[in-house]
């Protein structure tokens, strides 16, 4: 099909459809003349994900499109493949905990891995997220919820198990797609689940 | 204490916090001269909450003022404080189903919402997004994983059990700000183990 007839497949303007084809989020169509191109449903497919991705789960633009790499990188082992998928969703953050408390929240998570038998790499970017936020709940005066994270950890295990039960894709590039997916708007769902959930509890205890 | 002490006692530069002072993140101090303020605990307090919730859970500026502004806001129920800081979480989201497909989203989320027993408005922000995500996965393809909304809605009620327990502070105003840091870097709490738990998980699996 022409771009015209894609744009209208996904309801995606024209304009934004070109846009992602020079960013490089989208594979470019069969030349059929030198200025006409033919797409199919690879395209669609894909320009689905690209606009779930952006505008629902918000991820930025520039992050899009190493996940997007990171799909058509199916030469290297998929758990390499995943790595880098994981890698452009965990943007650095600027550290906010003091040098002490950073170290003292680096032995309780390495602990908590531990005990959990999770086998991470150190440089994990998560990695360091997890131990500035228990650095950052201690600082801030919240030990009750520290105390909980083997309790946090058993309930993201539990997540984590649904989430391999779902993913049972015939093919390689699919079961990648689907990880991606999993991982990406599992998290909108678990976070939109969370403040609803939240909300109906606030309302039963404090309305 | 002067604004190079608080400066000195938070990590946090002086511009910055004169920034923060402008757009109203925190309260001014009070006036010793004319030109010249005093600061005291509650201000280092707001300052490593607000950093907090800037650097490591990465919400935007405009959005801090507002979950700010609810915690000041102690002369309504509880309940509606911690509505607006929820709001202030959830940001609007472009939509990006199909009215057809949201529509359908909808009928299973509200039966969702049904038997869990979860009591939540209908114009919550949230409500929109976990609709337009169990959309989106059924756009995508993603059949297998909105199989376990309920399995998934389960482990966000024992994060919210969790966090219910873990907030036991002794005035009213510490209880709302340890909610919103509970409902905020909570998340990044979950978010990050779950991207280390899946790394586990393939490393596992697919090395």
């Amino acid at each position: 099909m022409r771009i015209g007839e894609l744009s209208k497949a996904t309801g995606i303007p024209v304009p934004t459809i070109k846009y992602y084809l020079r960013e490089g989020l989208l594979a470019p169509g069969e030349l059929t003349s030198p200025n006409q191109a033919s797409y199919g449903e690879v395209h669609i497919r894909r320009l689905r994900l690209i606009r779930a991705l952006v505008d629902l789960a918000q991820v930025p633009v520039a992050q899009v499109k190493e996940i997007v790499e990171s799909l058509d990188a199916d030469d290297i082992p998929l758990h390499d493949q995943i790595g880098r998928a994981h890698r452009a969703l965990t943007p650095a953050r600027k550290p906010t905990a003091s040098p002490e408390a950073r170290a003292a929240a680096a032995v309780e998570v390495d602990a908590l891995l531990t005990r959990r038998g999770w086998t991470v790499e150190p440089e994990a970017p998560a990695l360091a997220t997890l131990i500035e936020t228990v650095a950052a709940l201690r600082t801030l005066g919240q030990d009750n919820l520290v105390a909980f994270l083997d309790a946090y950890a058993e309930a993201v295990e539990r997540f984590t198990q649904l989430e391999v039960e779902a993913v049972a894709a015939p093919t390689r590039d699919q079961l990648a797609e689907s990880v991606v997916i999993g991982t990406i708007l599992g998290e909108t769902l678990i976070t939109s689940m969370r403040l609803l959930a939240q909300e109906s509890t606030s309302a039963n205890l404090w309305r």
